[in-house]
């Protein structure tokens, strides 16, 4: 592919539009959105107005004139087009772990009597150590099986089937609709981390049968770094689930300083403490970029802009790296990964030439593509990049191959 | 008391160099601080650097470049003289109510075969919602008796105990040094609630032998509303204690993306997930309107305030209203209680004067004082205008009886 056909593409691209919701750095070819999402426009002015105005002016009676105390609500509903659930399924709160932590901490006392949380070997590492730091607390076992092997591991004793939607490595996914089903057919609950999926691929919560899912607000989803997360709760299930974490925010009346917890119907009770109203309006200005997207169209440019790439790279560098991401776009979400035995200098020296992806351990070089404002042409010039740095050696420097510590 | 003569404790304050460190709304008396803390001059600004330039300009690098990785840390060690403590004894996470979660749940790991957790009656609410959740979820009981009656109540069955220092009604306050004596002689761990005292009063965390205590952000500490929570755990008890809400950013190696949990050294096991760097931005804001600040003075001028507000109202206002808080200004922290039938009608009175506290079912009127930013003045006029609505019964209208929701 030439250039000149990497501009026609992104001038034939209906998501075009979006590009301009967000403030991206000259000169630079930004696919790391998979780890942190880029500044939205309006995230600057919608934060200054909310701090001198909101707090600053209205002060503590912001909470019912700035209508702060409907935030994670109202906030999270604008989530429920991108995942696929209804808006009173959905609910901003705390970080991603905390936020699995009580949905599997509520998942397994509604099955009482099973001792096993399943999930898959090489799981996202902090969904690990959150399901292994809830097992230790309740005497449960963790069970930890090869990914294909989940829906057929399910068994009696599983209480809760925890899993990553798409690998952080690989971009490869599971099918939630068969897992949920196998879930199901042995009485078991699933919780979903959506955070390498909500916002570059098309999800239907609601149409596979999910019971439970967390995801990330950093990421796809523009929130700011370390935005809070979003918890979903199916409907069906919100009168039986209580969470453990259980705090004012989550009561049925909180201004009522009652001695005994009551939790409130609804996703509402699954809030704990206050949330930070400056964190969830930039979560809020991040998911309007999303306004008018069709998940479609989203989907349709992840596996366009991804192919375009691994396509370009393996013209261009052949052997030098190795895809360590589905071949298939049917199977691939929304970044893709490249083994090199120098992973780590060749981002160095790739983010040196302002390409910034990232690197994980041991040996891959991954790169983001957000559907809102990365262009085909981006995806090409990293290509062309990456086998620049390849074909000269130019990683093989002093600077690329110390290790620095790695974000 | 003569406004002249209040004007006359401003001019000599020494802590009147502090009102400028913060945006004040002209013609308000703001006496919520104990609710929500006043907007920082700084904190606009601030805010929108983080935003502007670290996040849109230097985006997934700022991890390192700017240092976020070590924002939580960094930003708790400015707490360390405004507690008594020792900077990494210190840590900014989650909320208040996860932050107890978390220590409670770690006391009572480390002392097995105990089967109770012993608080106060009428704790703060969401501190007893936090508490009777984990106690449910371990199968503990959580024992609640007369404030009083707490130090005697200890024995060898108490895993923790758990209290708010200052009574958020009342202003009253624990003995620390004396709970925590009685504690430790029947081999039990403390949890201390700061939400009420932090910025307030002078605190000796470490001299007290306090061993674990979590506190509020958005109160006196000024870091904005829903402000993260702090936490400090003793460092004699680091090596000890494990929170059961692990996750990665408390890993000894948070990017070598391990299967295991290996939780850090020191202080940083204790966070879970990714912080939000604008809510630390704002907090870290927050923090340094007390920087060259004495404790000790802050104490002083919460006394005198506070005094004032009481000698004033009970001056003026005679039986109309009765004083919630305890009388000896050595018994009671930097808020102050008045019990009135009538309580919601006359402080919605009072707002809409221009004089902001607030109402705590079923009658009390509150008024918190926070030394960096109220002036005598302010509590000279808060006590006048109190005055003038009761003498003319100016609450007894629909539009201040009629009950909004509280905040």
């Amino acid at each position: 592919m030439t250039r000149d056909e990497a501009q026609a593409l992104d001038a034939a691209d209906p998501l075009a539009f979006a590009q301009g919701r967000f403030r991206l750095p000259e000169g630079i070819i930004y696919l790391d959105g998979n780890s942190l999402g880029t500044l939205p426009a309006a995230t600057a002015d919608r934060l200054a107005n909310v701090v001198t105005h909101e707090w600053g002016g209205d002060l503590i009676a912001s909470w019912t004139k700035h209508a702060w105390i409907d935030e994670p609500q109202r906030i999270a509903a604008k989530l429920a087009p991108i995942v696929g659930a209804k808006p009173h399924e959905l609910l901003i709160a705390d970080s991603t772990s905390v936020c699995l932590f009580k949905l599997l901490a509520a998942a397994v006392k509604a099955r009482p009597g099973r001792r096993t949380i399943l999930t898959q070997q090489r799981n996202f590492p902090t969904d690990l150590y959150v399901a292994q730091g809830l097992a230790e607390m309740l005497g449960l076992t963790l069970k930890a099986v090869p990914a294909d092997e989940v829906a057929s591991a399910i068994d009696q004793d599983i209480a809760v089937v925890t899993l990553t939607h798409v690998d952080y490595r690989s971009a490869a996914f599971h099918d939630m609709a068969a897992v949920n089903q196998a879930a199901h057919a042995a009485g078991a609950l699933t919780v979903w981390d959506l955070s390498h999926s909500a916002g570059a691929i098309a999800l239907d919560l609601d149409g596979t049968d999910c019971d439970l899912a967390v995801g990330c607000g950093y990421k796809y989803l523009n929130g700011g770094p370390g935005a809070p997360a979003f918890l979903f709760v199916a409907e069906r299930l919100q009168g039986e689930l209580h969470s453990p974490l259980q705090g004012w925010m989550g009561h049925a009346e909180p201004f009522a300083f009652d001695d005994d917890f009551r939790p409130v119907n609804g996703i509402t009770r699954f809030l704990t403490g206050t949330p930070s109203i400056l964190a969830l309006a930039a979560l809020d200005a991040g998911l309007d970029t999303f306004e008018g997207v069709a998940m479609r169209d989203i989907q349709t440019k992840a596996g366009a802009l991804s192919q375009l790439f691994i396509d370009e790279v393996e013209a261009r560098c052949g052997d030098e790296v190795c895809l360590a991401s589905p071949r298939d776009p049917a199977a691939r979400a929304s970044h893709v990964s490249f083994a090199h035995p120098q992973g780590y200098a060749v981002m160095q020296a790739l983010i040196a030439r302002g390409v910034i992806g990232d690197f994980r351990a041991p040996d891959l070089i991954r790169f983001g593509f957000a559907p809102l404002y990365n262009r085909f042409e981006d995806a090409w010039r990293a290509a062309e990049t990456l086998a620049e740095i390849l074909a000269t050696d130019a990683w093989n420097e002093p600077r690329f191959l110390a290790r620095a510590k790695v974000t």
